[in-house]
């Protein structure tokens, strides 16, 4: 684990985490939020997730999800707030998302434990192929704000 | 409340929520995640915003946050889960970054009442103007997977 120190100026001091931390949180976290650009402007979706084999796999109708995410660039992103701490965590996934088309692709990725955060008839499978996994933890100063908000 | 019903096949009934109730959740909402293209890929932010007037504003300094925002489309983000009901919910504003650059907006926006979810130095304040803001909550299938999840 690498303390990078004050990056951002004041108190703000940022760690950076270590892939395989970012992974693990990537693993743990139920819901995460796909990043693609549709017509040259953001869109932002949250979807139930898995990773597998260092990447991260998802599935979806043929929607502005799968179009905006098939073949191109995405970011994908989960976050989190650990209270005993007071710190927060984000991960950043950049990549490209491919479509799976292979058969044999296909079914293996049906072996995966994906739930769809949201029901419904969701054929496509979409897998992020990253180029960049980015983790940080940082302490949270408004940590009591951050916990009062409604659930997660 | 609109109860739109079966719109994703299967058993995903989705509820579109009605604008005051999706401004609610997002002002509930201690953290969202605000999503630009910067240099024709997009990129996903965690942030701290506060919703100010129907519109949201958040802190940042002269980053990519900053630069993928400013005048530009922009989408952001928030969503939850309620353990009691097992059902979900997200809200999405698509919309534009403005910076706050006149000083009274500024001293204005300087009374909202943002904690940054990272410290540091943010002295660029970006007010999101909604084109559309769209909230909907469904029932979540793997219900136990998301409780299972890291704390957020």
């Amino acid at each position: 684990m690498t303390v990078t120190g004050n990056v951002s100026g004041a108190d703000g001091a940022v760690e950076v985490l270590p892939t395989h931390e970012s992974l693990a949180l990537l693993r743990e976290s139920p819901v995460g939020r796909l990043a693609v650009v549709v017509e040259g402007r953001p869109d932002i979706f949250p979807v139930n997730h898995v990773v597998d084999h260092g990447t991260v796999v998802f599935r979806t109708a043929r929607g502005a999800k799968f179009w905006g995410a098939a073949g191109l660039p995405v970011a994908f992103e989960v976050d989190g707030y650990d209270a005993s701490s007071g710190h927060a965590w984000s991960v950043v996934v950049h990549g490209r998302g491919e479509v799976l088309i292979r058969s044999d692709d296909v079914l293996e990725a049906m072996e995966l434990p994906i739930f769809p955060w949201q029901s419904g008839v969701k054929p496509e499978f979409v897998r992020i192929v990253p180029d960049e996994i980015t983790g940080r933890r940082f302490a949270v100063p408004g940590g009591a704000r951050h916990q009062s908000g409604s659930q997660h």
